[in-house]
């Protein structure tokens, strides 16, 4: 017997309510009954991504969100700078350049924001750029980049922020409206606390107008065709049905708590995960501008990465995320964003504690956990 | 209290052990345990693919197997004939045409199936074709098409058969090996008894040739790049991890009936479903090549077929397909394929027996009931 806990940064965990939702016998998509459904998850999905625009809802991952937004935006040969701060940093690029865009890359230190000045002096010398192509929250790095500067860069120019959200919306405050964000993408297996398999995006109407001369080749990542199918309460091609109203349940969790609670939350969970690995002696990844989506520490001298993620999870049941790229092993991630409170902190630190001892790191065994009950604590009346 | 049915062709409905698999915890795509997985089902797929090729395993509507089909396989300018004998052929087209294809389409008669000459004709005349695009099931009319005979005319040709399989993978014999079908895709919503959200493509090493000059742009459905990591057991981006463990659930029900049993069983439904039809004298849409996954057949005259799709859902808790574009309000769709059985086909007739009474049509009930007993006792010992 042993229990097993997931506290990696993607998928997350499902509450139960989402599980069992999700096991309801099928239903057709083309009914009134799933009409209903579809019709108040995309409303609730708005509320989520703080927008009074349409958020899109695709069978895809993220990857195909992020790849729907450059096609349907853009044509060949448009102008776009990539903040390259990471592995989906990076994927922007990427995928800019699979479609023939000339990219601009961004390189950025893993493990810092970008410096909106540095985004500032490539804008002013490329007027013809037609979009920022950033993560609001790095994932591969845990660190998050200034959305909110970045959107004011390109608020009054004829060019898009465009902004990965993928671990970012429903984490912590990222008002898409109120900030100017022109494109917003996210998937379903992070703060929506859902098996992947949705990808969502919602565009600004500035973006609706890139959209209209885009001459990227597109097919089945078309939004007008999926806008135009939104309004009747469907999609273009079949839904994945049952995570659709897994959706429902997940979304009804998050307005139940609140949105500013839920960030709240996210707050306090992540700066116990701070100050446990301060407390613990482990260097943060991302100390400048850390992500509340999850917390990546170096792994001390002398203990290897990979085998301290294998034995946390085949030993321990604890499954947390090394590093990827040139990462690999010599970091360990703390997710603690979805479906993930208090306790869910004290298992992952006190894990971590414990497997260290076991690789031989000297520690005392409590000190993270008390440092992260110090801040944990704040969440009780 | 009502019992709800569903009988329409995709989604179809899940079995309760896929249902309860896919609810359990949530779990990492990137461990030993999601791989093990994963490594099962893709073996179990290609059994049912009746291939020795991988089958990549994308998250994505069946639509997004058929794009990712033209984009790794052409490159703009290149000709294909585009077998448009119903709403799917015709989705075939416009993919073709969104990436810069030329496409010859050869229009059939909605209900007809393509006349292999046809098609031979296009392929004399026109001698620089690199692909014939084809449904096995048109879905939209529930007629067949003649795979095999378009096989042996592309074979020897520097030409590929491209196959949408996505409601007849697993519903009738389909041995894209034995056949020399180059490209198969299919989708997880129809015999595959899943929830929609994966979608599934099998290339021949013929086909594998094609990508590697192909210049279509491409980024998340890479074939390449899924390859490459269905040998390490995994996929490019997130897939879609309950829908997976689900997945293996349903391949090995129907590894353990048997795949000729699962045809036989799927080929008894429809017989039945024709006969009840035909005793009924509700004239086949398909008459000639009809296929296996559903039987389409006309509203009689002075019952309006919008009316009557909607009064069996509403009212009785069967929902059955009605037509599509010109079709709409025409026909109604039974489906049998996936998780169905005697019973449900019994339930279908008795229903449309009891609908068509309501609506003011007469016919002797428990007619067409008998009819279909007549074929459906032939699978008890």
């Amino acid at each position: 017997m042993r229990k097993n806990y997931l506290l990696a940064p993607g998928p997350t965990p499902v509450p139960e309510s989402a599980l069992l939702a999700m096991a309801q016998p099928m239903i057709h998509h083309r009914t009134p009954q799933f009409s209903e459904i579809f019709k108040e998850t995309a409303e609730l999905l708005k509320h989520v991504f703080q927008t009074q625009e349409d958020v899109l809802i695709l069978a895809a991952s993220g990857t195909g969100a992020m790849e729907g937004t450059i096609v349907n935006l853009y044509s060949p040969g448009d102008e776009v700078i990539v903040v390259n701060g990471g592995k989906f940093g990076e994927r922007w690029g990427k995928i800019s350049e699979s479609y023939g865009l000339k990219a601009h890359w961004l390189n950025v230190e893993w493990g810092k924001a970008v410096d909106p000045i540095e985004v500032k002096k490539l804008l002013d010398a490329n007027p013809n750029v037609k979009g920022v192509l950033v993560q609001a929250s790095e994932t591969s790095t845990t660190a998050a980049h200034p959305v909110k500067e970045l959107a004011a860069l390109t608020k009054d120019k004829n060019c898009l922020l465009i902004v990965d959200g993928i671990t970012a919306v429903g984490v912590f405050d990222l008002p898409m409206d109120a900030w100017g964000i022109d494109v917003l993408v996210s998937g379903s297996q992070k703060a929506f606390m859902l098996p992947p398999g949705l990808a969502f995006a919602s565009l600004s109407a500035k973006a609706w107008k890139f959209q209209e001369t885009a001459k990227c080749p597109r097919f089945y990542f078309d939004f007008k065709k999926e806008r135009k199918n939104l309004k009747d309460n469907t999609t273009a091609y079949t839904p994945p049905v049952s995570l659709i109203i897994g959706l429902r349940e997940a979304l009804k969790m998050i307005k139940e708590e609140g949105l500013q609670n839920v960030f709240a939350r996210h707050d306090r969970l992540a700066r116990a995960a701070r100050a446990a690995s301060a407390a613990l002696g482990l260097k943060l990844l991302a100390p400048d501008a850390p992500s509340n989506a999850a917390t990546g520490v170096f792994v001390p001298d002398g203990v290897e990465g990979g085998k301290l993620v294998k034995y946390l999870r085949d030993t321990m049941g604890i499954t947390l995320a090394g590093g990827q790229d040139h990462l690999k092993g010599k970091i360990l991630r703390i997710a603690h964003l979805g479906y993930v409170d208090t306790f869910d902190i004290i298992i992952a630190i006190a894990a971590i504690e414990m497997a260290l001892v076991k690789a031989g790191h000297k520690l005392e065994l409590g000190k993270g956990v008390a440092a992260a009950q110090k801040i944990l604590i704040e969440g009780y009346k």
